[in-house]
């Protein structure tokens, strides 16, 4: 396989499928490390901080690898709104329909979070996942934004997420379908398979398209993101996809591998 | 214009506009009936029972209209489920999303309503209005029929409704909309314009669609479900949509009236 500059790597079913560390990542992510390649992780998740997820990689035994180096969807519409606040300083009150680690970020960026009953000064909806969601929520961010012109910001479009005993967790996706519909708005979305992430990271590394290979386990996200893009893409088998998923998404990977160490070869 | 033996009327917009009562309706409404032909109330609302909506009718002066006389959305679901329990009697446990009007529907029917945390064994899903949705009941909702198998039912599509000070409140279709994104299954919806509420009024007044004209005020509920129908219809210019949303949606009455009164002429 070719060998790129940078390696844009999902998290889940590509590090890691939820407890269990894939060991051949470990070892294959260390070797790109130790040979000069730069690396960063994207997830879709936006329930937790990129700090917390560094611990989680270094808990891995995967080297070298900081808070800077994670993008979640949360941090892409961090990085996306301070550039928006930067040109419109006034512009800073925001409806957070999300947990705490969007919350923290939106801080941190200087927004500041209204009330929801105060829905009609928002000047941002942000949608990240909450189990706190009610039909009064929603109707207070629909009105934001289609009675009171605010903009409107989903982190991601997962609709579920397998949970246990094959059940599902309802995702963000869900609450952004809620609100879309009652507001006939459409959110901007910061997650996979939408660019704002794939640019993000991008940026981070300093480098060019060309120059990087995407790697996921999701066609519908990861890959079809990347391709959309003119990116490369490895399809990796160790999540949730399969090998035959790829012709009834019609989604095509530049490569299929079995696990990471095929990237060394 | 031609004179129907049935005439079915919606009525938000068409009889009453929130608390104003459309009195060219009541005085056309009132020579119909004295003259023989047939009439009924449909409602994609499923907030309230029929027998509510009865008194609201006779409180305007509207002559003869009893209970059986109108159909909410709701009331088209329970005849819907009718039919089903009576081929599947076993099959009667039903997670209702739904506020107190459907819930008494579904127990007059004999369904047994379940708690929501007993999703497993429902058989049926049912949405309706209700501002007690919330992100736990919603992945209940989607687990019961993703994963447990249950018959997805909506009782209409609405997104929205207009609310005080050009407000909206959020509606049954947003309910839907994060379920169906969840669970990635499409509900089957009883209101207009989707054809069971149609065909319950048919059954009612015992007339078939050539004998009998849809009047409504909304193109894309009323008008566009009797015309996919092949029913007549007339689009009657008291409520929301105005003339030119004719070509906006490209949706085609049969009929364009300033009132009802137009019906007689």
């Amino acid at each position: 396989m070719k060998s790129y500059k940078g390696y844009i790597f999902d998290m889940d079913g590509v590090i890691y499928r939820g407890d269990e560390i894939i060991y051949e990542a470990v070892e294959a992510i260390n070797t790109l490390v130790k040979n000069g390649h730069k690396v960063m992780f994207v997830t879709n998740n936006s329930g937790k901080l990129a700090v917390e997820y560094a611990k989680v990689v270094k808990n891995m035994g995967i080297i070298g690898i900081g808070e800077n180096d994670i993008l979640t969807s949360g941090n892409v519409a961090s990085i996306y709104l301070k550039k928006q606040l930067a040109q419109n300083p006034d512009r800073k009150n925001i409806l957070c329909v999300c947990g705490n680690a969007v919350k923290t970020l939106m801080k941190e960026i200087g927004m500041n979070i209204i009330d929801p009953k105060d829905y009609k000064n928002a000047h941002y909806v942000i949608v990240g996942i909450t189990t706190d969601f009610n039909w009064e929520l929603g109707d207070h961010a629909a009105n934001a934004i289609a009675v009171y012109g605010a903009e409107f910001i989903g982190t991601n479009p997962d609709v579920a997420k397998p949970a246990e005993n094959g059940e599902i967790f309802a995702g963000t996706g869900s609450i952004i379908a809620f609100i879309e519909t009652a507001s006939q708005t459409k959110a901007t979305i910061m997650g996979k398979p939408y660019p704002e992430i794939y640019k993000s990271a991008l940026e981070r590394m300093k480098l060019d398209i060309k120059e990087t290979l995407m790697v996921g386990d999701l066609l519908n996200t990861d890959i079809k993101g990347a391709n959309e893009l003119g990116m490369d893409s490895a399809f990796v088998l160790t999540g949730l996809h399969k090998k035959d998923d790829i012709q009834r998404f019609d989604i095509h990977p530049t490569y299929v591998i079995e696990n990471l160490l095929d990237l060394l070869k």
